[in-house]
């Protein structure tokens, strides 16, 4: 079937179809395939609320997305979910599959959820995972959800792919310290305290209250703290609440459209870097010059900022031709 | 003072130049300056080991690296350490002291710590973080412990930059599966489990040794478990005695050069690849052909991937001439 039919059967919710499209954003293969993807994505010039969740693993966000996910589906939304699994630089592939990690969320209709095991040659999010929001977006889907794990780049990227970033961490996760050390406060919007029946709930919160008065408000935005416990459903609401008024913060602030923009240049940026990557790969295995001066890199007659003026028009004349 | 007195005094371990280059190849200002301080490293051609650290924030990564680095100490080994704090996308800084970080390695001689927030554009380690493992390479340092936070990008990156890679976890962190998840068990050559005077360590260790057998091998190289409480000293000794018979299994199955000159290759690929990022950057900022389609990237009149094959060649020549 063309890939064309299933963009139809796609707008039309079907999940193979979907599915079948994410394959096609996750491959390596079709180039000009991908490109007539996406153009068609463009041209549905939809717009959804995305979402980011990450924090550390075993904080149970895939439990919180679980029941946020049932919450919003309960209020009319329709719902993607994207869960960005670090793939090992050596073997691919999610492990943990779906129907273990979604529950509830995996049996109920009008939500769509897919593990990418895909991550960029340059890391973090990867152009695939960017290609498949705006595929879910083309699709009509009230809102995506994109989970990512660590507290590495990934985290920090989100932030350019989403609207609202949702931090989840956990009592006694050493000290709170650890929570500023990461780095990673002013990148949430909404903050989880997750397993809140564990001792030290309330410390965490409110040492993370703390910080939060510290940062202050983010364009306007408040950042707030909200206990929950995933596995009996507790919090959930009010998490579901703030999520939405997070959404219309943004649309009244007019800043909803200024964040889709940026989105899209963000995409942009990336996909022009992973093409000069991979161009590079390339050019250093396969172009005289470069085989040349790694030679010589490798074996210490020249260091890599002068290997790097030596090749620097050769590469970009290399990137050129492919 | 011109750099190459404080060169000289480097290479006789004075602690004040030794940072004072640092702050050189940390500053974005004088490339041409950086360019030929990394030629004077690249002279002296020098060899550490280098050992990473990594694992999730509060695993106790820093009182682990105090003890390792005093028993490294007491066997005769000159010590490196650098510790990579994720920097704030929006806000730079390394927010804990080494002093509060390295209670007994801070007091030793023969030890040098550095702290450093910055990180690359693209994000992961960085250039500078390789540049100042080959610094203090040229230094003379026997061994060099680069500390990274976090289950994200770093921790992949730390691969390609070390020649033993420790992941640093601890007992009960949610399901031991957790660990697949993140997706790094192929990056340890010795797993420690921290921590382990807490209920479940045993559990913990057992998991990974079954995880480990799963995985098999690594060019020869039979991955290790060690318990330990590092805040009492438990298990040091072990942990030093594994990291030196780890190099010396590099060493006699000639790895250890391969690791050398790939670590370089590594630099080089990272260092154009930031270079182009830049460019990129001003590319979209102050051509006017970028600007131009940036504009109708952001009014959705074109999707990213036009937009990519439309500046392309452009963007090219920009940085020919930048």
């Amino acid at each position: 079937m063309p890939w064309k039919e299933y963009f139809e059967r796609f707008l039309q919710k079907d999940r193979l179809a979907t599915g079948r499209l994410i394959n096609i954003l996750e491959s390596d293969e079709d180039r000009g395939l991908k490109r007539e993807l996406m153009k068609a994505c463009a041209a549905q010039k939809r717009d959804a609320y995305v979402v980011g969740i990450t924090g550390v693993p075993g904080a149970g966000k895939s439990t919180l997305i679980d029941g946020l996910g049932c919450w919003l589906l309960d209020q009319g939304y329709t719902l993607g979910v994207i869960c960005v699994d670090p793939s090992s630089p050596f073997r691919g592939g999610a492990i943990l599959g779906d129907r273990v990690r979604f529950r509830n969320l995996n049996r109920r209709p009008g939500a769509f959820i897919r593990s990418m095991a895909t991550r960029g040659h340059l890391g973090g999010l990867g152009t695939a995972t960017r290609d498949v929001i705006q595929l879910l977006e083309a699709g009509g889907f009230d809102v995506i959800i994109v989970e990512t794990v660590g507290t590495g780049q990934t985290e920090v990227e989100i932030v350019s792919a989403a609207d609202t970033v949702i931090l989840v961490t956990v009592p006694g996760l050493g000290d709170q310290m650890q929570v500023v050390k990461a780095g990673i406060m002013e990148i949430g919007d909404i903050f989880v305290v997750n397993q809140s029946d564990r001792p030290g709930a309330e410390e965490t919160a409110s040492r993370l209250k703390n910080e939060l008065v510290m940062f202050g408000d983010r364009d306007g935005w408040t950042p707030v703290v909200i206990p929950t416990v995933a596995t009996k459903g507790e919090g959930i609401p009010f998490l579901g609440e703030a999520v939405i008024r997070r959404k219309e913060f943004l649309v009244q602030r007019g800043q909803k459209q200024e964040l889709h923009k940026r989105r899209k240049i963000e995409s942009w940026s990336r996909l022009l870097e992973e093409r000069f990557a991979e161009s590079l790969g390339k050019f250093l295995q396969t172009n005289a010059v470069g085989k040349e001066v790694r030679r010589k890199v490798e074996s210490g007659e020249i260091d890599i900022y002068e290997a790097s003026e030596r090749v620097w028009e050769d590469v970009l004349r290399d990137c050129c031709n492919q």
